[in-house]
């Protein structure tokens, strides 16, 4: 890290074809910034999950060792045979990580809109934020409102619009509640907060009664244990009283999608009048946005023919709405980013640390409750 | 059978709460027809997969077992316990099977439109055509053209429009070419003379070389056969050259639907330029129409984050595009109703025939290039 900004320390993940995951830190010249562009120092980046795909890809973190020294740490693990071929797009590319990140702009192109950022602090999207410095379009950054830390603003875009483009997608697609699983997490918190403030019903799925304390805490109403014999009834009574038919299910793999369709119809069948062999004629909707279970998922389909499964992601999502309609979403979560949108991290790390196996131990579990936050200027 | 159509045979399934189906044949009064009812003289109905789902319920039918008498014969079988749930809607209904046919209008109601088809010969959709007798609207019935028989025109609905709804689906969603899975099902045989006859690239599975000779025979170009060891190569070469992206799958279960979501991003990915671990951004579509296979639909997400998966229908199609739409598909399906849409069968069998054991064993199959027709007036 040169004291002017002029290079910096990047974080690279490269998966090799001999099926080696390399994690590592390189020095890098900043680029100059273009006329639109400015130069920001990077000082909180989150780690989300949606990071940790291109962080450790398919590798299997069990095998990983460190190597390297304490000011350059490099981190190795073994890619399963199986893995490799999903990992085919990204051999041997060096790869920085890192979707969004917040910091303090010091160097700017000639453009008025670059030169009115100046010294302000940011927050960014666009990947290659695990650095520290990040060359970036002035369009991509938000001033951040005064008082506002880096911290604060670091995980401004992922889970937020996620949250609310949850919500969104639920009023758009013509549904009046919505489920969510994996629903303890930073982004389930998130949502209950939003659905609260908006007074939209949301089931929320979790895996403990920890988790389901967790939510009941900061009033959530509808909570349902996974983990509980009585599952399916429990969720059939929440589907019942909300009306919920769209689901977002960050899990993936396994019976859950299939089990919400499930509970979903025999839901909307308590109050049917008439059989019909195909189910009811009321469309039910689950969207698979994560992986936190890679293994396939199973659909036993017993919930008539009027269903969907698919992906979710943010970034389409946001392309089908448009720039108008996600700039009133970008707005939202800048009025209430102390509030609604609030993160919370349980460690905040250099990049250095972040290369440490005691952490990549942690954070790479992905377990609800654990959240860490990359100061790129740390150290 | 009453000679003056005042009462006739009707079909009747029948689950009961102890987990019984009986099948048998009941003689009910012919309805009066109302102002706008026409009576119909039944004497053809095929045995379509979509009329067994209410045949035959979720019965095991290996432990059929014939009783009654020749003209009165009556079926009985056992309902595993694990599947009486999926029938409770039904149980102890006695209920009319039969969802299309054609035959002779004897009388009418009152209404122009009704007296009209006096003596015409009729196709008809709406249930319950497992009946000598069909008191019906006229609204619901299509005169056949000139020298076109009741047999000609019993399978004009629901195997033409479905293969037409496939088609339309494909083009209102946006896609350029289709997948179709068992491919060399009468269903399917008719896809592909729409396809060749509206110029669309149509990829045919089969599971067999038998099945693939069939298809080969009428013209089909893109024939792959999921039992051979090429399969996923084959498919994935086939989705290169056709640029299909949207499926239907009438099997449900098993890996399938997954494969071709596989195999589409392969395809697509083949000409992809930049890496992303969420895969491409082209939206895949399978639909699940069918359940030759009720089992679990596995799906083993290594086809990125845009796909879908989903049931499909004819009727919700139908309300979907609504009557002006629909009356042109089935316009299309009159005029070619001896050529594209030609169904063939390979029984013809009476009511009480369609209730003996050795028939049952044949359609229940729901074996590829089986089919059975019903002439309620015969015998």
């Amino acid at each position: 890290m040169s004291a002017d900004g002029k290079s910096g320390l990047q974080l690279r993940s490269l998966i090799k074809k001999s099926g080696e995951l390399e994690i590592s830190l390189v020095e890098i010249p900043t680029p100059e910034p273009a006329t639109d562009e400015v130069v920001v120092r990077v000082e909180a980046t989150p780690i989300n999950p949606s990071d940790l795909g291109l962080l450790v890809g398919a590798a299997d973190m069990s095998t990983a060792k460190a190597a390297g020294t304490k000011d350059a740490p490099v981190i190795r693990a073994r890619v399963p045979d199986a893995a490799m071929r999903a990992m085919a797009g990204r051999l041997d590319q060096s790869m920085p990580v890192g979707n969004e990140g917040a910091g303090v702009v010091i160097r700017t192109g000639s453009s008025e809109s670059a030169k009115a950022l100046l010294g302000k602090t940011v927050s960014m999207i666009g990947g290659a934020m695990y650095s520290q410095y990040r060359t970036i379009k002035a369009g991509d950054c938000m001033p951040l409102p005064e008082g506002t830390t880096a911290a604060d603003g670091a995980s401004w875009f992922v889970n937020p619009l996620t949250a609310l483009g949850m919500v969104e997608t639920m009023r758009r697609e013509g549904h009046k509640a919505l489920v969510h699983t994996a629903a303890a997490s930073n982004l389930g918190q998130m949502l209950n907060k939003i659905c609260l403030k908006d007074g939209v019903d949301l089931v929320n799925i979790v895996r403990s009664s920890e988790q389901a304390d967790i939510l009941r805490k900061i009033g959530a109403k509808y909570v349902v244990d996974s983990k509980s014999p009585t599952f399916m009834n429990d969720l059939t009574e929440a589907l019942s009283e909300t009306g919920a038919t769209i689901a977002f299910d960050a899990i993936g793999g396994g019976k859950l999608a299939g089990q919400i369709l499930t509970c979903m119809e025999a839901a909307i069948n308590k109050t049917a009048k008439v059989y019909s062999r195909y189910g009811s004629n009321v469309h039910k909707q689950v969207y698979i946005y994560g992986m936190l279970d890679p293994g396939p998922t199973e659909l036993t389909r017993s919930f008539g023919m009027i269903w969907g499964v698919g992906g979710w992601l943010l970034f389409p999502f946001l392309m089908k709405i448009g720039p108008a309609d996600g700039m009133k979403l970008r707005q939202r979560v800048a009025s209430e980013l102390k509030t609604t949108f609030a993160s919370h991290y349980t460690q905040v790390v250099s990049l250095q640390e972040a290369l440490q196996l005691s952490h990549l131990a942690v954070y790479g579990k992905r377990a609800t409750g654990e959240k860490y936050l990359i100061n790129p200027s740390k150290g």
